[in-house]
């Protein structure tokens, strides 16, 4: 027993229980939401697209103009130490830049603050059940609020600013539908909490362009899919299209590919998991297993 | 020595210094930014409109759906604890109620997380220096970003969803203005971070109806102004009209009332502190003194 079953964390150059790993509640990470952060999986014991999401990370972290001391290969050094310490085969893991404190008593200029990087690992987390998922997933158009728009908040920078999200989950929880799915102010579909959404019409699969994040997971099912001979469309998806999709499926690093049966009232694919949707969700394991993409994590001699 | 003398804060009702105080990294409060709070002033010993900061701290609660098991007369004990122990006699006083961590491994249901209440002081807060305060603070209008829309995030649950302000605050300090004012999606003023706006035309003011925190400053300002005899207005303000007032000033708890003497390249009453933003100034230091207002703390005897 290491103390780090259940999650590890990486603050300040030290490992630690993720249980006990806390920022400061006057650090502008918690006081202004001052975040980027990414999160990469582990599968079987290899990061997946690890120099991918670090990618991301660090356009984030470029975008926010936070300065963390550490460049790539020490980001990824931490991740790959963490993760062994943990001992876990399969995670979800967060690497996080948090704005931090600012040490001139009341200045509200972000340049004063000390920007800083931490990083946690837990068992591998499903955003929808895959028991759940077996039978498809129902989701709910968030009706009380709409996405925040890009030009207030940027979403190819990933980050914490989650209201919207949470209001649209509390309005699917009480309706009994899984997670929900938010609109832009025009009606386009955008994104929901923690994936991207796809929408099938006969061979051809359309994605969001914009409000949304670039998923990681995203890229892959547009690469898969043109694997599998599919077309792929990058572009606006008013919801009454959406709606009148042959299939519909969600895409996350937390699960991969998430067939859904139903969208309000609107039920998909007699209420199943459509077969290319399944086809897709079963490609992305497989994928996940290419030593292209892995980056084997060393567990040492213990491990 | 206390090692409180530069803040306190009360997590899990104990006292502690407030560098000590942190919230774990995998609390919602951090990872969705899913936090109701509020700041109420300590001034000469007690805290202004008490009452009224927590009955808006209740209602963000309410709103957010979240039950931290401490009613208003628990809160407010907590408070007067907590600086009572800082011996801060004028302070910046934070309650806030964070969502939680989920204990159900990889859940997305808000409804599965422990909720929790914290509090911290530090040393009272201008939100612009009282040295620029006396010159006419200078605003920066945001350029490349609006204000979240309250149909995303209801900006009268006081929150720390920030991006869109920090990116305010960039273009702003790059400038040199002191700070950032930002406007909805139809192009009308809205808030700042950490302030309302008002305008004076003639014998009027005016300041934003909607898209805004409801200040306890702001009623103040309204309050004092119908005292001084100005008629008030609330209502949408376009920009075109706001860079037409004979004055415009800022109001925040942490400050009062901020006359500004220029926004962009608009001068205001000749680059200084307007004469009725400097008597409203002056009207809210006096009022913080009332007693009807005053929540005194009981530093006991060694206080």
């Amino acid at each position: 027993m290491t103390g780090l079953e259940q999650g590890a964390a990486w603050m300040d150059g030290r490992i630690i229980p993720v249980t006990d790993a806390a920022i400061p509640v006057t650090d502008w990470g918690v006081t202004h939401s001052d975040i980027a952060y990414d999160v990469v999986p582990v599968w079987q014991g290899a990061f997946f697209r690890l120099d991918d999401y670090v990618t991301r990370f660090l356009a984030s972290l470029s975008a926010l103009r936070m300065e963390i001391g550490m460049d790539r290969a020490a980001i990824e050094a931490a991740l790959h130490e963490m993760v062994a310490a943990s001992g876990l085969r399969d995670a979800y893991v967060a690497m996080v830049a948090a704005r931090g404190r600012n040490p001139v008593p009341g200045s509200r200029d972000p340049r004063d603050c000390a920007n800083h990087f931490y990083a946690w690992c837990v068992p591998y987390v499903h955003v929808v059940k895959p028991v759940v998922v077996e039978q498809g997933c129902a989701v709910w158009i968030a009706k009380s609020v709409r996405r925040i728009p890009k030009d207030s908040v940027d979403p190819t920078v990933k980050n914490y600013h989650w209201g919207d999200f949470t209001s649209g989950l509390f309005e699917a929880k009480e309706r009994g539908y899984e997670t929900t799915l938010l609109l832009d102010h025009a009606g386009n579909v955008t994104e929901g909490p923690g994936f991207n959404a796809f929408a099938l019409f006969g061979r051809r699969i359309v994605t969001p362009d914009a409000g949304v994040l670039h998923g990681i997971t995203r890229r892959t099912v547009l690469e898969m899919a043109a694997e599998a001979g599919l077309e792929t469309e990058v572009r606006p998806l008013p919801l009454a299209e959406f709606l009148e999709a042959d299939e519909v499926f969600l895409s996350s690093s937390g699960g991969g590919v998430i067939p859904v049966a139903r969208v309000d009232e609107r039920v998909f694919s007699n209420g199943r998991p459509g077969p290319v949707a399944r086809d897709l969700r079963d490609r992305y394991f497989a994928w996940m297993g290419r030593a292209a993409h892995r980056s084997p994590v060393d567990y040492g001699p213990s491990g």
